[in-house]
C-alpha cells in the first residue's frame, strides 16, 4: 500500500482526505485522517491505494477492490449521545406474571388462575390466558438474585394493565396493573432498584393497544370523539387497521396529533410520565419496527425522534432500546432509537452457527428458516448488520440469546457446552447484554410461550446450579473488563467451527476464543498478543511458544478469553 | 434447492411468501411468486432453502449464505413510471457554444473571441472565457448527422445566458441565451427535432446560479428583497455559501418557498416554463447530488420530487435525469430523478477495466484515483449499483463513455479496439446511453475542457470515419434489437479480460461479448443459447460445436455480439 486515504461525504459530494501515520509498533501501523464533520451523519470509508490490483475501498464489511456503494460505510453520528449508563449496562428481562408473587390476588374475569407449579401452555387459546401472578413486590424481593447474574437494570415486559398475562394489550397507559401491585409498586421497585445503583426499564407498545384500552373503547363507542383519530377505522366502528389482523390490537395511527401528544410527545405524555426519580430510565419499543408505518404512510422517523426528543427532556439519562428483528440499519442514525434487540446481527447468526445438526422442530417464532451455518456465515452476517450502521448503535445494540418470543436457549441448543459459548458470546461481544429470566438456571421451553414458566424459586431441583455459576463468573468477568465493556471489536480467525476476536479498549486487550466443536487449533502471532496470556473467568492461563506463536485450546464446545 | 421462498418486507415487517413453478426448459426453472404491494417502495429478495450449507439469501449482488441486510433488495417501485420514450432513448450531448454555428455574433464582454479551429484551452482562466460561438441553429442544420449516430435525443448544455462558454453560471432563467439565437431559436431546434420524432433535453443548474444572475443581483443590493432569502448570506452582501467555494456561483437556499415557486414548483416555475411542444422534453438537473444539501439541511428529496410534480403536471411524457457521481439509490426509488448519469455503476467500472497498464497523466475529472481493474471488479462495481436501486432505475440510469467533463474517450483508452469495447458496451449495457458530441469521430482531449473541441465539420481529416461506421452499426443494433433496449440482463462469465452476458426480452435474446485483449476462450452450453448465433452489427455468425458447446472468439480488445 502507498498511501490511504479517507473517503467522506459533504452535502451529497465525495471527499478524499490525506491521512498521516499516527503511530508504528512492531505489528502494527495505525493512521489518522482529520474529518470535516459537516452534516449530522458522516459516512466514510478508507481508500487503500498502491495495493495489488490497484486500490481498495475499506468499508464496515471489509476490503473490496472495486469501487462500492456507500451501504457499509463507517458512520459517525453527531446526535446526542446515549446515557453513560447504556454502555455498562447488562439487562435482565423479566415478564412480571412469571418471576415472583409477593402476594396471592383474586385472578381477574379474563384470566385462567394457576397455582405458581402449573404447567405453562405453550400454544393454544389459554396461552395468553393462564395467570400466575406474579407481581412487582415480588420483584423487589428478588434483587440480590438479578444482580447476581451480573446484571445492572431491570427491564420489565409491560406493566400497564391488559386483558392477557403478556399485557401488550394495554387497557391504559395510566396507571400500572393493580394486579402488580400498582403505581406505588412500581416506585417502591424503582427505588429499590436505585438504591442499588442499578436501573428500571420499561415496555411501551407504540404500534397498538388493546381493544379494551380506553382511548379505543371511546374511538369505538363514538366516531366523532377525539380518540377515533388515533386509530384507523375501515367501517367504524367494526371494522378497523390491527396489528397483524388480530381485532384485540388496533393499529395506532400516528398522523394524529392528540395520539401523540397522549403517547410520546411533551412532558405529560405516557412516555414522559413514567420516566423519573421513582419509576423507569428507560423504554424498550414494542413493534417499533412496524409503528407508524402502515401502507403509503411512513411516519417511523418521527415516533422515534419525538419520542426520543421527549425521553430527552424528561430524563436525559433515559435509555431508548427498540424492537425490531431485521435491518434497521435506517432508524439508527443517532436521532431516534438508540439500539434495537440485536436477532438480526446478533442472536440469529449466534443460533444459526450454535443450532444442532439434526433438523429443528421447535416453533422458531417470528423466524424462518433454521439452517446451521459454519461460523464464517455467523460472522458475515454480524459484520453486514454492524457494517450498516453507527458503531454507536452496534454499542448500544440489545444483544440475546434468548426472549419471550424465542425458544429457551438450553431447550434449542440442548448441550451444555454450547450454551455456554452462547452466553460467553453474549458476554464478550460489543452490545448491550439481555439475560432473559430463568435462563440462567437452565429454564426449558420450546417456543416463546412455554418459555415463559414461573421461576422455580422453590424447587431446587429445577436449577442447573452449574449453569448459574458459569453464566455468574462469565458476567462478572465483563463487568471487571472495560474491553469486553467499551473495546472494538477485531477478527482474528474465523473458521466453521471456531472463532477468535480481539476487545481493545485503551486501558486492556481481551482475546476471545469461541468453539462449537473440536477442531484445528488456531495459532496467532505472539507479536500481536504478547507472551503471557491471563485467563478470564474459567478460562487457563496460556503462554506463547517457543516459535512466537500463541496456541489457543483446540477443544470444543467451548469458550475462552484472556487478557493480553 | 428444495424450495424457494420471496421475502417482502410490509410496513417494516418481513414476510415470506411460497413460489410455485412457472415454466420449465430443458435447462432452466423458472419460479412465481405473488408479492403484496402495500408500500410505495417494495424491497423483495429470495430464500433458497435446503441448499448446500442450510439456506441462501439471493438479492441483487448474488446469493450469500448468511443473513443479510436489505441493501441490496430487488425493488419495486409503484411511482408512475418515466416516459415510455425513455427506455428507447440515445442522448446525444451537446456543448452549444461548440457544436456548430449558424451566424456569426459579436462576442460578449466577458468573452475571448476564437475563430472555430483556433486551439482550446484546457486549463486556465481563459479556458470558460473562450467564445467559439455556437449557436441552436447550428445543431438544428446538423440533426441528419445526430440522428445517424442512433441518437434521438438531443441534450443540450445550458442555454440560457452565462458569463462563460459554459453557462453552468446563468444569469437568468427567462431567456434563451440571444448569443445562442434566443427563444425563437429554441422553439426553431425543438420543432425540427420534433418533426423527426425525436427529443430535446435542457440542462438546469438547481444548485447554484450565476453571481450576475438577475435574482442574486436583486439579492446582493438588497438584504430585505424576496429574492435575498433565495440564498444564504453569510454576511451581506460579501459573504455567501457557494458552490465548493465559488463566489461566481452562489448556492441556493430551498428551505424559501419563493425561490421553489420560481424555479421549480408549480406551472409558472422555469422547470415548467420550458417544457412543452416548442420546448424540451425533459431535464438533466446539474449537480442534483448537492442541491439542497447543506450542513443540518438536507432538502434534496424535496427538491426532487416537487421538481417531477411539476415536470408531470406540465408534460406528463417528461423526462428527468440527474447529476450524480455516486451512491444516488436513496434517490432513486422513483418519485425524484427518474435517472442519473451514471458514472458510478457504469462509466467509471468501465474506464477501470479498459483503461491501459501504463499510468494515466490526465486530470482525472472528479474522480480519485485511477486504478486498472479486472473485469471482476468491473463487474462486482456494476452489479453493487445496479443491487442498490430498482431496476427501473438502472433502465434509466445515463450510460456514458465520455461527457464535457472528462477526457475524451479516445484520448483516454488510446487505442481504437478498447474504443470500440467501450461503446459497444455503452450499446448493449441496461440504461439510457448518452453520446458526448464528437466522440463518434474520435475527437480527444485531455480533460472536460480540453475535449469541448468545435466540431470540425469542414475539415474531414479531423474524423476518424472507421470509429463513426463502427459507432453506428452498434447503435443501429441496439435500435433494432428489443432486448438491448428493454431486456434484462444476466452475467454468464466473468474473467479478468473478458465479460459475456445475455439480455433478453420475452421477443428476444442477445448474447454480449467483451473482451479487452486475448484470453482463454469462453464456452457456453449451446442449451442456453441454441446452435446457430446470428452476428449483430459487424458481429460474424457462429455456430455450436458438436460437443454442445459455444465457443466465443477468443481475440481482443474485441465486441461481439449476437441473436441467440
Amino acid at each position: 500500500m502507498t498511501r490511504a486515504l479517507l473517503r467522506t461525504y459533504i452535502d451529497g459530494e465525495q471527499a478524499l482526505t490525506e491521512t498521516r501515520v499516527d503511530r508504528e509498533t512492531d505489528h502494527e501501523v495505525w493512521l489518522r485522517g482529520d474529518i470535516p464533520v459537516e452534516n449530522p451523519v458522516v459516512n466514510y470509508r478508507w481508500l487503500l491505494d498502491g495495493v495489488p490490483g490497484g486500490y481498495q475501498w475499506l468499508n464496515g464489511e471489509g476490503a473490496h477492490p472495486h469501487d462500492v456503494t456507500d451501504a457499509a460505510d463507517f458512520r459517525i453520528t453527531t446526535h446526542p449521545a446515549p446515557p453513560s449508563w447504556a454502555a455498562e449496562a447488562v439487562l435482565y428481562q423479566i415478564f412480571p406474571d412469571r418471576f415472583a408473587k409477593s402476594v396471592e390476588r383474586p385472578a381477574p374475569d379474563w384470566a385462567i388462575p394457576q397455582a405458581w407449579d402449573d404447567p405453562v401452555v405453550g400454544t393454544g387459546p389459554e396461552t395468553p390466558l393462564q395467570y400466575f401472578g406474579g407481581d412487582l413486590d415480588g420483584i423487589t424481593a428478588h434483587l440480590d438474585h438479578i444482580a447476581s447474574t451480573g446484571a445492572n437494570t431491570v427491564y420489565l415486559t409491560p406493566i400497564f394493565p391488559g386483558r392477557s398475562n403478556h399485557r401488550y394489550d394495554a387497557t391504559t397507559f395510566d396507571h400500572v396493573d393493580p394486579l402488580l401491585g400498582g403505581d406505588e409498586a412500581l416506585a417502591r421497585l424503582s427505588d429499590a432498584v436505585h438504591a442499588r445503583g442499578m436501573r428500571l426499564m420499561g415496555d411501551l407498545t407504540t404500534n397498538h393497544c388493546g381493544a379494551a384500552h380506553e382511548w379505543f373503547q371511546r374511538a369505538f363507542a363514538d366516531a366523532s370523539c377525539p380518540e377515533a383519530a388515533y386509530f384507523t377505522f375501515t367501517r367504524h366502528p367494526d371494522e378497523y387497521v390491527c396489528w397483524f389482523g388480530h381485532p384485540s390490537l388496533p393499529k395506532f395511527d400516528h398522523r394524529n396529533a392528540g395520539l401523540r401528544r397522549a403517547l410520546y410527545e411533551g412532558p405529560d405524555s405516557t412516555v414522559a410520565k413514567w420516566l423519573g426519580a421513582h419509576g423507569l430510565d428507560g423504554w424498550r419499543i414494542d413493534v417499533a419496527n412496524m409503528t407508524g408505518r402502515l401502507g403509503t404512510v411512513d411516519l417511523n422517523h418521527l415516533v422515534a425522534t419525538t419520542l426520543r426528543a421527549t425521553m430527552a427532556q424528561a430524563n436525559p439519562e433515559s435509555l431508548l432500546l427498540a424492537e425490531h428483528s431485521h435491518d434497521a440499519s435506517h432508524d439508527l442514525l443517532g436521532d431516534g432509537w438508540h439500539g434495537v434487540m440485536n436477532y438480526a446481527g446478533f442472536a440469529r447468526p449466534l443460533w444459526q452457527w450454535l443450532k444442532r445438526p439434526e433438523p429443528v422442530t421447535f416453533d422458531p417464532g417470528p423466524f424462518t428458516p433454521w439452517a446451521r451455518f459454519p461460523a464464517t456465515s455467523m460472522v458475515a452476517a454480524m459484520r453486514a448488520f454492524t457494517a450498516a450502521q453507527p458503531w454507536r448503535a452496534t454499542a448500544h445494540a440489545l444483544n440475546l440469546v434468548g426472549s419471550h418470543d424465542v425458544p429457551r436457549i438450553a431447550t434449542f441448543l440442548g448441550d451444555d457446552g454450547l450454551v455456554t459459548v452462547a452466553f460467553g458470546l453474549l458476554a464478550s461481544m460489543p452490545g448491550i447484554p439481555m439475560l432473559w429470566a430463568g435462563d440462567e438456571i437452565g429454564q426449558q421451553g420450546v417456543n416463546g410461550e412455554d418459555g415463559r414458566r414461573p421461576f422455580p424459586w422453590h424447587d431446587p431441583g429445577q436449577w442447573d446450579t452449574r449453569r448459574l455459576a458459569t453464566n455468574r463468573a462469565l458476567f462478572a468477568a465483563r463487568a471487571e473488563s472495560p474491553a469486553l465493556r467499551h473495546g472494538g471489536l477485531r477478527w482474528l480467525a474465523v473458521g466453521d467451527d471456531a472463532v477468535t476476536f480481539l476487545r481493545e479498549a485503551p486501558e486492556e486487550r481481551v482475546l476471545v476464543h469461541a468453539a462449537r466443536a473440536e477442531h484445528v487449533p488456531v495459532r496467532l502471532a505472539s507479536a500481536l498478543l504478547g507472551s503471557e496470556l491471563i485467563g478470564l473467568g474459567a478460562t487457563a492461563d496460556i503462554r506463547a511458544d517457543t516459535d512466537g506463536t500463541v496456541t489457543l485450546p483446540a477443544d470444543g464446545p467451548a469458550f475462552s478469553m484472556w487478557r493480553c
